[in-house]
């Protein structure tokens, strides 16, 4: 049992949060103001009005065990995941963040473990078709110095 | 770093498997036969013919780090995980699987971590509009003896 938790870590809630940006919005308020995301639901059709990090925040005080991050922009264009949205969560919690929506190539999943600082990517039609393999991304991303866990 | 990997584990892929039933095409070919899952792609709008048990199989073998499972029947009906998909698939691989699809009460999460068999619930908008907490879903799990990563 104490393997089994060491191994995967014990059952967690996973929030799953879907973001979209805001920025037209907050430049009428802001020029400088930074970039800004809300929460939305049902598949991205109905906003919460809550702030994406305040939000994520939020969850992790409520005791969340990790965040599943989905840009609504960004998913099924393959253009790759949100990275600063990405960044700003992966800043703002302490727990793992899954970074999601947007993966086209390999590329897309070094940035988000990177520069995005996701603690796990998501990714699922690009390894339909045998577009890549699971296999390709981890000598991919090991070459390049990122430690992944297979 | 060492550290950071004991507590999180170390950075991972994990691969999104949308499933779909199939019971009444696999009811024409066999009376007797088990219940099956097809996976689709594109937000359940694509089939891409392959058995999803199958699917999770080779994305494990392939170096997949976690499951990410979404029940198409499920998502957004409020109505509970496809506890027999969840089964099916956590039984068929021993990486982490994360139940998704349906969730629209703490008994549902609950389900999805004893008789689904997840290492992890993913839930999004019963905690909106404090229809519960995250604490809530704890305290519940916690009474009927689950234990949860916070």
């Amino acid at each position: 049992m104490q393997e089994a938790a060491e191994r995967f870590g014990a059952q967690c809630i996973v929030v799953a949060i879907d973001a979209k940006r805001q920025t037209a919005e907050i430049k009428r308020q802001n020029e400088e103001e930074a970039e800004a995301w809300k929460v939305y639901i049902h598949g991205g059709r109905t906003p919460t009005g809550l702030d994406a990090i305040e939000w994520a925040q939020r969850m992790e005080a409520y005791g969340a065990g990790e965040i599943l991050l989905t840009s609504m922009d960004r998913d099924g264009t393959k253009e790759g995941y949100d990275i600063p949205l990405t960044h700003a969560i992966a800043e703002a919690v302490t727990i793992p963040v899954i970074a999601s929506g947007g993966v086209g190539n390999l590329q897309h999943i070094y940035d988000g473990l990177t520069a995005g600082g996701a603690d796990a990517a998501l990714a699922a039609s690009i390894f339909h078709y045998q577009e890549y393999t699971v296999r390709q991304c981890k000598d991919f991303l090991a070459e390049r110095g990122v430690r992944v866990r297979f």
